[in-house]
């Protein structure tokens, strides 16, 4: 059965997804590279082009993100920063060959025509309540995993609705104090999930939620 | 050196060092005793009278809270419910012999005159900055280290005035969403500690923050 997964998304220990302000030198504001650099120093991020890298607990996880997944939703201020559908060229911050290559949606209040990359992505643009729009992107996985890509704020609605099955998130030992926060709002969301922690060497925390089957 | 030490305190994933609303029943509120079944489940807490217990890294952690300690202070909302200074009968939540065994500084803006307990705890009442207090209460611990108790309130102020020296929280994998939330308005704490995080087979993350010297 088709699942809906959240695959490394990093926080810090108060919360944030993200620092501010997000523009298109800092797509993560104030937080920089900092929540992201445990992901990359592994053998998997460093891929073919790169050596070395770790291939422990971190690894593992990173490694998760394109099997079995048939489609991406995110939210419109991963797409792009504040403004972006004001710039008919802007396709994201992720070059001409973007890392999902897979049918992805787009989240947003400002839609626009679908827009073909290489390497298998798709941007559409779509607006609707989290429901109605896992509806249309499980159609489009044909079968396979939706990816809920983030930031904070979409995962927050799909938590809120109910419609994650699997969420892997990356505690990261900073406190941004600022930011778009993840978990506002959730009281009790563990009763739905069997939860688990494991501390990597590098610093982070990986907590997993999957949903308690029956 | 006298230090100022945090120990054992526990948060839920979002942060919240307590439940809500706080009432004489219901110390942590909504919370219950989730925040610390952990701590409850280990041999330091059964102590003499009741047999077994976990002998792993939470009974390790747990068995900080005393040795060393000269003097502990404590937030007016750990010491009672709202309202109990318009009762002159309430001493604490602990019954005759609190655990505390050393002179406890209540921070609060209701000061009554000292309350002396059995085993050693005599509760004072105190006003100030942090700084101020740290001062008189680092004279009565006689050169051991201080306990900064609790609740977030008071940490956070704490931590704010760089006056704590080691943080050991416990996160435990429930989401509250409501009540005192220990990281709001921290910023770059991380900087001035090196921070440690490891997860313990009970299902919660211990957390350090040492100060880095020099
Ligand atoms: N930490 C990580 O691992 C990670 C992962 C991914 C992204 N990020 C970062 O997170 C940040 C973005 O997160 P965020 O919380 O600010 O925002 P977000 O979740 O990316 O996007 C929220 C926005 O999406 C649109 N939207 C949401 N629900 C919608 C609906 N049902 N219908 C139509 N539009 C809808 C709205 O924008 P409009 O009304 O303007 O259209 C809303 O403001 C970025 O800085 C990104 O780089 C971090
Ligand atoms: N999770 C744990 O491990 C743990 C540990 C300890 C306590 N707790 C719980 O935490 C909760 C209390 O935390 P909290 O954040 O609500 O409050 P708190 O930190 O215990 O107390 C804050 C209060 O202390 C007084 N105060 C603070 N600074 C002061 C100063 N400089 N001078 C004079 N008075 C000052 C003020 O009260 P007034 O103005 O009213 O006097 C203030 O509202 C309780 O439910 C307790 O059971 C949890």
């Amino acid at each position: 059965m088709s699942r809906t997964r959240v695959t490394s998304f990093a926080i810090s220990l108060d919360g944030f997804g993200t620092g501010e302000p997000q523009t298109r030198e800092t797509p993560f504001g104030h937080a920089g590279e900092r929540l992201h650099e445990w992901m990359f120093a592994t053998r998997w991020w460093r891929g073919a082009n790169e050596p070395g890298g770790s291939r422990g607990v971190d690894d593992a996880f990173a490694r998760q993100f394109e099997p079995g997944i048939g489609a991406e939703i995110m939210g419109a201020n991963k797409f792009g920063p504040p403004g972006w559908h004001e710039d008919p060229d802007w396709k994201g911050w992720w070059g001409p060959n973007p890392p999902f290559h897979t049918p992805t949606f787009v989240l947003t209040h400002h839609a626009r025509e679908p827009i073909e990359m290489e390497g298998g992505t798709t941007f559409y643009f779509v607006e609707g309540t989290p429901q109605e729009v896992l509806e249309q992107v499980r159609e489009a996985a044909g079968g396979k995993d939706v990816r809920i890509g983030g930031g904070a704020t979409i995962i927050r609605d799909f938590l809120s609705a109910g419609l994650i099955d699997h969420l892997h998130v990356v505690q990261v030992p900073i406190l941004l104090g600022r930011g778009s926060r993840l978990w506002d709002g959730l009281e009790g969301l563990e009763k739905d999930f069997d939860v688990e922690a494991v501390t990597s060497p590098s610093g982070v925390t990986h907590l997993t939620f999957t949903r308690t089957e029956g």
